[in-house]
């Protein structure tokens, strides 16, 4: 397929998940609508948090989905809506967690329930406690209906067992690896390089790419050895795209990435340039400047400087570079058809084409 | 069956749900050892929180299924089981919302976590905010894999599909009820008797009484008569029993319940008492002492006689009375067998025997 031909199967794609959320929002509001208009509001703000995303878990299944044959769309959309649903929760209740009150720019669910609040006249402390408790409840109607959606594809007997056993494993991985980042955040002691990537693997890239991947080779009927080797792929390149994207949240071009360049240094996240910062002499310096609210421009290119400087950024490139690579070679086994190749390989090169 | 035999019974059903859970969290503790020993320690506190209840929502699957013929006592078990889950993944969440570190007099899961906190030298808000944070992730796992449990009943077919509606809705109402609670706590005017009973049949009665006894009822093949008039009688005692619970929490006998009767009026609890109190001229006098942390032994005495005195107290009796005797009408039906009401009519007596 040439560059058009992949946009158009993309945005395809994206179009039938929508539909299918939609749809899903759709009646569930109808629900919602005879047990109180407060009810059918959050919902509505749901919704608002489910949609306008890149829909990237939904179309990762559908693309293993069809580069194996599958010719379903519309039980592959249903799979790609569960991811979504999943996905929605997670982040709604990670939210809740890191006390983040807005989400690319706009107010989360937390976020819009504090502000009604506190245009109400409701002191902010006691508003941000209701944003955050009807953002539990928001995450929970998203964790608990993501299973159902799952059974609107239609598939029975055996490839429905091994979707829930997928589905189920990719929620019990993140659970694990959202715990990991909560203890990190307490400990004293800064988490190690290989730390950090389990918990990346465990929190994002379980769910984001290998159950994603392997839901949607179960679904087309694949063989046991290249579901195996699609989740190998994902989970390779699901690390790689996190590193990455922690190194675009210090060192990207915020005209490109959409996101502040500062963010991540101000709030001190846990990344694998911090975990490799730490070791280095020339961190003590800067030490102080990192995760401080009131980080300045100057302070920020004080702290990358260090990290160039010391050689962090280089390691975290490499690092994506050498997981990039597995999920290459993950890609090349005689289990797998050449279509497969095709869709998943160029992922590879994108990823690795977001780095210098 | 005599007084005896209904005991028997009752245990019976228990120890049965409790085998079931205890297989499926040491088969969740093995699969959590291999991500790590803290995410193995976290399935053990949601373990010892989901154990050592009444196990009353799967005594009631139980109950309704075994009235109306069913004989698959494991399927019924694990159904039951499944809503034991959700009661779980809701109570877990509700103490999230609530700020609640202890139940029933032991640490939930936010106090165990942040006595761990505390003890590893964390201040105090910090170890709070981390204890709130792994019980929001625990109450996601409980509430995920309810419906998984639902699965591993074996239902099939039509059976499953209605048992998963069922399940569903449970959860719907009861994400509602937990809305609007959150909505009165933070609302200037206090809620009215009709919104107390709206609120308390849909945060707790339906996933409580009403889907449990339905999902029994559908489990054992029963018509949809049957199932109907099962789902009005829950509905009904369901409310009649939450209104008892909160007379009680106010005027009970701390030796039968089991729990202070100053819980109630310290926090400030939103019950049908207060809903007919507020409307009364001699709440004026005790209302700083309602929900005041400070409050008395003496206070609490004063708000009770406010409470007897403005009729507050026969108010709610006669009301708990009127749905009790609704609860009872709806079993007398020819959808039923006798068997549904000599085992569900005794129910009816004993809430109403908790009450004057």
């Amino acid at each position: 397929m040439d560059t058009h031909d992949l946009v158009a199967t993309s945005e395809r794609r994206q179009q039938h998940v929508e539909r299918v959320l939609t749809s899903f929002f759709s009646d569930s509001h109808y629900r919602a609508r005879a047990l109180g208009a407060p009810y059918a509001a959050l919902w509505q703000t749901l919704e608002r948090n489910a949609s306008g995303g890149k829909l990237f878990r939904p179309r990762m299944v559908m693309a293993a989905y069809e580069a194996l044959g599958g010719t379903d769309l519309d039980a592959a959309a249903h799979v790609g809506a569960a991811f979504e649903l999943l996905h929605t929760a997670l982040i709604v209740h990670d939210d809740v967690i890191d006390r983040d009150f807005v989400r690319r720019g706009n107010p989360n669910v937390s976020g819009s329930y504090r502000d009604i609040a506190t245009t109400a006249g409701i002191p902010l402390p006691i508003a941000e406690h209701r944003g955050m408790s009807v953002a539990v409840i928001a995450g929970d109607l998203a964790l608990f209906n993501s299973y159902r959606m799952l059974d609107r594809s239609g598939a029975e007997g055996v490839v429905r067992t091994r979707l829930h056993d997928i589905f189920d494993e990719a929620m019990f991985v993140s659970a694990a690896g959202e715990l990991y980042d909560v203890d990190f955040s307490i400990r004293a002691e800064p988490p190690t390089v290989d730390e950090i990537v389990d918990m990346e693997r465990l929190k994002t890239a379980g769910y984001s790419f290998e159950g994603p991947l392997q839901a949607g080779a179960v679904l087309a009927g694949a063989s046991g050895e290249a579901v195996h080797a699609l989740g190998r792929y994902g989970r390779s390149i699901g690390i790689a795209y996190q590193i990455v994207d922690d190194l675009l949240g210090v060192f990207g071009d915020e005209g490109d990435t959409g996101k502040t360049t500062m963010g991540d240094l101000r709030e001190g996240k846990r990344t694998v340039l911090l975990a490799h910062a730490v070791t280095q002499p020339g961190w003590a310096a800067v030490e102080t400047l990192f995760g401080s609210p009131e980080l300045t421009p100057e302070g920020a290119d004080r702290i990358r400087s260090v990290l160039e400087e010391g050689g962090s950024r280089r390691f975290a490139e490499a690092l994506a570079r050498d997981f990039a690579n597995r999920a290459w070679e993950a890609l090349v086994t005689d289990a797998l058809p050449e279509a497969v190749r095709q869709e998943f390989q160029p992922v590879v090169a994108s990823v690795l084409g977001r780095v210098r």
